[in-house]
């Protein structure tokens, strides 16, 4: 079996969000699909140890959010690359609530989708969570970014808690002048810069700020390693 | 609830082929998607109506072969437009065979993966298969096909057995100097002509040879309609 096989599937990315009484959470996910359409259903893979995973179980309820394609790389660290255990996912970001109470997201995406589990199965590190669709609108216009537009344009990384998470290709990302996020695996690439932040292309790594953090974990700088 | 939300939601475009005894099948998809890494499994959502979901019950065994997206529409119809109740899918397609004997399309694709069903569930007018990935390869290079570049840049149409079929907006995509085929709802747009087949942008409907044929199903031009 040739894994690159893999690779040649097309996904979105979306933010897959949850509640558990009064607590709020949510996280990254690429896997989001429509499976019928009488009944409307939605279904979505979550790692069985990510929170939002519990809340799900524990709500029967959620919600995905459709990221724009000029989504910045701090909305995808905040929900990607940190846990809801240690912090509050929502801080800085503008949420709504959903008729039943899920939360979404309201800034740098197309649309969202709230959906009430009616089936579950165990597919190893993941359960997938299939709902029937409750509510859904539009909440902005444009592209939305796709899990390719994500990788190759915007340099962005994968956590190991992906379905399509693969060691070796995170490893393999850089090349001369690429410095790479220990925390999280982003690479910064000079050709590209970091236009979320302000740098333009063509900035060596050694010549940002000394405040400038990793635009997907906030990570400081020298918290990047360059490439070996 | 608007239906336009679903709209955002990214997916590529297959063949999932199957067999039932020295019979062999094969359909159009856009819904494949690895849901799990440990064990790697695959999932696709077929109409119980098609034949293909009939042969994956009897074998066990599907395989998805990933579109280029410098693909014919004419792979797309052949596939996806026609019946292998009547027509034999793999006529003048250059197939070949998995392991375990399930084809996939060797020709304008990029990879194929196959996989041993292990959990399937009911959808309504779906089931979805999930699969053990069993073997799987990579065919070609280039970027696969998705469904957005399919509809907007191909013009390609989607049939009612499609989990994202939508009636009025397969209603709606025609504007002046445009023809909608009365069979599987593609568009001749003439600013974009049918370069498959050698028609350039800027030719009217009017001016494609009597022998012109619909590049997705194969119906003549009597079957176009003006759009109303």
């Amino acid at each position: 079996m040739n894994p690159k096989a893999l690779y040649n599937i097309s996904y979105g990315l979306y933010i897959i969000t949850s509640k558990k009484g009064d607590s709020l959470n949510g996280q990254i996910a690429n896997t989001a699909f429509q499976i019928s359409n009488d009944p409307p259903t939605i279904a979505v893979s979550i790692n069985k140890n990510n929170l939002t995973h519990e809340y799900i179980k524990d709500s029967k309820f959620f919600a995905v959010s459709v990221i724009a394609q000029d989504a910045p790389l701090s909305l995808i660290g905040q929900f990607g690359f940190k846990s809801g255990r240690e912090i509050d996912k929502f801080q800085g970001i503008n949420k709504k609530l959903t008729p039943n109470g899920v939360p979404y997201i309201d800034e740098n995406t197309l649309a969202y989708i709230e959906a009430k589990v009616v089936y579950e199965f165990d597919a190893g590190t993941h359960t997938v969570f299939v709902g029937q669709i409750t509510e859904a609108d539009v909440l902005g216009e444009g592209a939305p970014m796709t899990y390719a537009y994500y990788q190759q344009v915007k340099k962005g990384s994968v956590p190991p808690s992906a379905p399509t998470f693969n060691k070796k290709e995170e490893e393999k990302k850089t090349s001369s002048g690429k410095y790479v996020c220990s925390v999280c695996g982003y690479v910064y690439d000079p050709a590209v810069g970091d236009p979320d932040s302000g740098i333009a292309p063509g900035t060596p790594f050694e010549d940002l700020p000394d405040d400038w953090v990793c635009p997907v974990c906030g990570a400081g700088k020298k918290d990047f390693e360059k490439e070996s």
